[in-house]
C-alpha cells in the first residue's frame, strides 16, 4: 500500500528523485534535483517535506555532493560538503530529522582516507538512512495499530504518510499496519492551513490505498469531536523535546480539543525526531511567508497592508499526549524522552 | 467609524442595497436586490451575511415583495408575501435573526386593512428594524467596552462586525466602542474558513478605522494563547439557544482553547439572536457545499472522489461562555436565556 518510494537515490545520474508534492493532487510527478542547491529549494518549496522525508532528504543531499564535488583534494571535498550542509540544515530549522540526517551521512564521509572512499561512504550510509526509515515506519505502524479500536474513526492532520517519509508513513502507518490487521479505519484529515498537506496529501495517498477519508477544515474538528464522530487522534511530528512535541501548526489546537473531549491523542514518530536535550522555548519556529496565507493567484484574501502571522509549526506539552508511537515501542506518560532516544543510539550507532 | 451602511433600502427605487461582501478586500462595490428572488441569492452566496444583517434583510425583503407585488387584492398581497418569505427564511436556516426580521415585517403587514396601509407599514417597521439594529451594536459596544482590559489584544472569529449588521457590529462593535472611549485595542483575527471572512472582511473593516489588526490561520490561534499574546476572545453569534451559541464554524474550537488557557471568551449578540425555546440538537446546521472546501479557481485541493464535510456552523456549550454582552447588559453563568430574550420583548414589542 502506499504510493511506494516517494524519494530515492539515482545513481546512474547521480541525482535525487521525488514527488514533487506541491503539484499534488492534480498531477502526480517525479522530479530530480541534481544539485544541492535544487534539493534545498524543492525543500523550501515544501516539493519535499515531512520530517522523516526530510532526514532521509538531509542524508541524500550530503551524499549527492560529496559524489558531484569538484573540490581537487580530500580536505578541500570535505570542507565544501560540510559548507553545503550547512546551508542545507537551515532550508528548514524546526524539524530535527533534517539535521539529523545530514549528521549521519557528515559523520560517515569525515571517516574516509580518499575521495572515492568518501563518496561510497556517503552513499552507502544515505541509503541505510532511507532503508531504516521505511523499517522504522513499518515497526511505528504496527505497534500503533495495537492502540486503535477495532473499528473506528481517525483524525489527522497535515501529512505523516508515506509522502512524509520514504514509504508507509508515520501516523499514516499506524492506519495503514490497522487496515493490513483487519481493522476497519476511517480517517478524517483537517485540510491544514496554509498549505492544504492534508487536503492535498492525505486524502490522496489514502484513495490510493482504498481506506475512506473525509476532509473538514482544521475547525471542523472539535465540532465532529463534540458528535462523538472522532474515536482518537494521530499525528506525527517534526521534533520532540524533553518538554513538548513541534509539530504542524494545528496540532496543539486539536491536542486540547481531545483533551477537552476525553478522546486519545497519540503522537506516532521515529526516534530521529527525538531531541531530548532541547527546550521548547529554544526552537526555532519557522516563520513562512505572507503569500501562503494573503491570497491565491487571482485572489486577495487579506487587504496589503494588513500585517499576518504564518508560524509552520506549534508546540504541544506532553501532559496532553496520551501515548508517543516509536519504532521501539509505545510510550505513556510520564514521558521520560532522553531514556527513549537512548535506544535509538543503541539500536542504530551502539 | 465603519464602513458606514451595509445594507439599506432605496425607497426612491424600490430595491435594497448593499455592500457586496463578496468582492472584498479586492473591490468596494455596491449592489442593489430589486426582487426578494435576488435577495435570496445574495444571501446565499453571502453578499449579504452575518446574524444581525440578517435579521435586517429579512426584514427589508418582506418590505420589498409587499410594495412590488402585482397582487389585486389585500388577501392576494398577504399569500403572496406570506409564500416569498417562507422562501426567504429557508435561504439560510442557522441564523434565527433572518426568521425574526421576516417575522417583525409579517406582523406589521397582516394588521393592514389595505393595500396601500400594507406597504407603508411594511416600510416603516423594516427601516426601524434597521434603526434598532444600528442603536442595539452600539449599546452591544458600550457594554462589551466595559469587560476589555486597558490595552489589550483580542481575538474574534470570522466577521461579527459593521460589514455582518448594519453598521458599528457586535463583537467588533465591543472593539470600536473601546477604542472610542481610549482604550488600547489591537485585534487578531482568524481567518475563517472556508470563506476567508476574518481575513478579507474583518481586518478591510479594522483597516478603515486604524485599529490594529493581524490575520492568522484559525489553527495558530492556540498557539498565541499559549504564548500569552491573546487576552480575551470576543465573537459574535446566529443563534443562542438554551443550552449553547451557534455561530461561525470554528468558534467552539476557539471557545475550547480559551478555556484551556483561561482566557476569557465572550459573545457579543443582540437578543434577536436569541432562541430560549430552541435545543441545540434540534437547530439545523447549513451544511455548505464542497466547492468552498475542495479548492479555488484553477487549483484542487481534495481529490474529486473524496468526501468533505462543510458545516457552516458549530455549537459552543454555553459553560464555556464567559459572558454574553447584549443592548440590555453583559450576563454571565449561570444564563437565563428565556430570562434575557424577555427583556427583548419587553423593550420593543412589549
Amino acid at each position: 500500500m502506499g504510493p511506494g518510494k516517494t524519494l530515492w537515490y539515482d545513481e546512474q545520474d547521480e541525482r535525487i528523485g521525488y514527488i514533487d508534492e506541491t503539484l499534488l493532487p492534480e498531477s502526480f510527478q517525479t522530479a530530480y534535483c541534481s544539485t544541492i542547491q535544487e534539493l534545498g529549494n524543492a525543500i523550501t518549496t515544501l516539493a519535499i517535506r515531512g520530517a522523516p522525508a526530510l532526514g532521509v532528504a538531509g542524508s541524500f543531499g550530503v551524499a549527492l555532493c560529496t559524489r558531484t564535488s569538484r573540490a581537487t583534494s580530500l580536505a578541500l571535498l570535505l570542507e565544501e560538503v560540510k559548507g553545503h550542509a550547512e546551508w542545507l540544515r537551515s532550508t528548514r530549522p524546526t524539524a530535527v530529522n533534517l539535521s539529523w540526517g545530514i549528521d549521519r551521512v557528515l559523520r560517515a564521509v569525515v571517516t574516509a582516507q580518499t575521495r572515492s572512499e568518501a563518496e561510497s561512504k556517503a552513499l552507502a550510509e544515505a541509503l541505510q538512512v532511507a532503508r531504516e526509515d521505511a523499517m522504522t515506519c513499518h515497526q511505528i505502524g504496527e505497534h500503533g495499530a495495537a492502540l486503535l479500536p477495532d473499528d473506528c474513526t481517525v483524525l489527522t492532520h497535515c501529512n505523516a504518510g508515506a509522502l512524509a517519509c520514504s514509504e508507509w508513513g508515520t501516523a499514516l502507518g499506524v492506519v495503514r499496519s490497522a487496515v493490513a490487521g483487519g481493522k476497519i479505519v476511517r480517517v478524517i484529515a483537517s485540510e491544514t492551513r496554509p498549505l492544504f498537506q492534508g487536503a492535498r496529501l492525505t486524502s490522496w495517498e489514502l484513495l490510493q490505498d482504498g481506506i475512506g477519508v473525509t476532509v473538514i477544515t482544521d475547525s471542523t474538528a472539535a465540532s465532529l469531536m463534540r458528535k462523538g464522530e472522532i474515536d482518537c487522534v494521530v499525528v506525527g511530528a517534526d521534533r520532540i523535546t524533553h518538554d513538548a512535541v513541534f509539530n504542524k501548526i494545528g496540532t496543539y489546537t486539536h491536542a486540547i480539543c481531545a483533551r477537552h473531549h476525553a478522546i486519545p491523542f497519540y503522537v506516532a514518530a521515529p526516534l530521529s525526531t527525538f531531541d531530548p536535550s532541547g527546550n521548547e522555548r529554544d526552537v526555532i519556529v519557522e516563520e513562512r511567508n505572507r503569500a501562503e496565507i494573503a491570497g491565491y493567484p487571482g485572489r486577495l484574501t487579506v487587504p496589503d497592508t494588513v500585517p499576518v502571522r504564518n508560524p509552520a509549526f506549534d508546540t504541544t506539552p506532553l501532559d496532553l499526549v496520551s501515548s508517543i508511537i516509536t519504532e521501539c515501542g509505545v510510550y505513556s506518560a510520564p514521558y521520560d524522552i532522553a531514556g527513549i532516544a537512548g535506544k535509538h543510539t543503541k539500536t542504530f550507532t551502539g
